[in-house]
């Protein structure tokens, strides 16, 4: 398999359920108008808590006077290292807090994928000497991280694209999803409590000019059903949330401790981290033997 | 013809046009998400100098912790009383300051008018001395009021409307004209200065659950042509712009001097009042009918 080091410099931010508001101007603009910013990779994840943004540099500076970024306090780790996982429709992004710390990604994923590097347009294999040869590899002798509590609520989950020139047809709903799902419709009886054991979880990335949506059935079923897209029709996951509270920045392995254990049982999986947590997606037909092999993990934390 | 009155408490406020960005997350709401706002009454008018907000109590009441109302100082005059015009796609709104003025504009118009009001649910005939036994008639032996300066700027307008039920599909046009229009586009060549004697207009008024639209033919053209209609195929207007500086609240007949004139020739007009100046657009056809229609009356302005 093949992994490419991106140029992107992005920035992890969060904003608040109640300030939402206060950010919509810029964000409409990054979602629904490319011709008014360079912005190339943006991403924009719901979950109960907050927030999550994601975006580069162009987009940032499009907007430095509207958004008062936070500083990133927790970014998720990878083994050693702390790293932000954000899977779309079409690809992974494994998002590398500070240069250095590319080494040593390098060199835990060096064994599995052939690693690439865009330079004046083409792209040159990289091997982790090559960016820095002062570490030690971190292989599978890596120290056993804390064990994080998950969650696995009872929704379940889609991962869809759509082509970008019909998001304008879905733009009034995913406006209403994204900036007032919170607040009740006002022309409707309140719709019954959502069940207690679901969680709010939406996410919206525009990267390079692709569209990911990853939201619950719920939600999937305001959008028309013939613009969005699966790669398979009905395709239906069920989510690992990893973290009781909020990620310490410093703390490593958490996504590495759902992803080893998912890759030697061969289920695939989708990895979104968040401000305060990582979320996996698993196909629905695996999460049972996913929550035995999870609740094996915590019995035995120091065996695996 | 028949007037009617209607029921609708309103307020008229201003945003300034840099502080658009903060009343976006309302404004999107009152505009494209009719199941989220009980608001019946909605305009959202873009001069040069700000942007004009004309919506009910409902409206009000869902945004009062996001829109500080301003109190609408400048009202426009209709003879001796100050009246807002919101002309539509649809009808003619006549926009009363106090209750008590109510008499005054009823008892002007009743000679020319049918006027009813709505009394459960039926349509029930008024006169003058139902509203207000007390005061006196004005007339045509209204006193003068003062000569504003006038503008007429070069651009073409279209007064339009479009079935609400495809709004979501001009959904990110709209949204791009209204609250974005001022920005830059980035990936664009800058496009060139408008010309100076164009004038940004774009009034857009959802009421009732009829949408309105008042833009000029180069806002037009960002529009998809099938989608957006008129009463008559390419009927174009053009603007006559009254008051050279902020109206006082107190200035009465600013529309009356120039609706008579109109009326009297038989020129049909819509009329469209802002935070700050009045607006009547006449059919492109009489524009210079009426440019000397206006300069004669301003070099006799005691002989009308």
């Amino acid at each position: 398999m093949d992994l490419h080091i991106l140029d992107h410099r992005l920035r992890v931010t969060s904003i608040s359920k109640n300030g939402l508001v206060n950010f919509t101007h810029p964000l409409i603009k990054l979602i629904f108008l490319r011709n008014r910013t360079r912005c190339k990779f943006f991403s924009l994840t719901e979950t109960p808590e907050n927030y999550t943004v994601v975006l580069d540099e162009e987009g940032f500076k499009g907007k430095t006077h509207l958004l008062s970024f936070h500083t990133p306090t927790t970014l998720v780790p990878f083994q050693h290292v702390s790293v932000f996982m954000l899977s779309t429709y079409q690809t992974d992004f494994i998002l590398v807090r500070h240069e250095k710390d590319l080494s040593v990604v390098i060199s835990t994923l060096e064994e599995e994928f052939n690693i690439y590097k865009e330079v004046g347009g083409e792209s040159v294999p990289v091997h982790c000497q090559d960016v820095s040869s002062g570490l030690q590899k971190n292989g599978k002798e890596a120290i056993q991280p804390t064990v994080h509590p998950v969650l696995i609520p009872q929704n379940q989950f889609c991962v869809m694209s759509l082509d970008p020139d019909t998001l304008p047809s879905i733009a009034t709903t995913l406006i209403d999803v994204l900036f007032y799902s919170s607040s009740p419709k006002e022309d409707t009886q309140s719709s019954p409590n959502q069940d207690l054991d679901c969680i709010k979880f939406f996410s919206f990335s525009l990267i390079d000019g692709y569209i990911s949506l990853v939201m619950d059935t719920e939600a999937q079923r305001q959008f028309p059903a013939d613009l969005l897209f699966t790669s398979s029709s009905g395709e239906l996951w069920r989510m690992v949330r990893i973290g009781g509270q909020p990620l310490g920045f410093d703390e490593c392995g958490i996504v590495a401790q759902i992803s080893q254990p998912l890759a030697d049982s061969d289920i695939s999986a989708y990895y979104i981290s968040t401000f305060s947590f990582d979320h996996a997606l698993v196909p629905e037909e695996d999460i049972v033997s996913v929550t035995d092999m999870l609740q094996h993990q915590r019995k035995e934390p120091a065996t695996s």
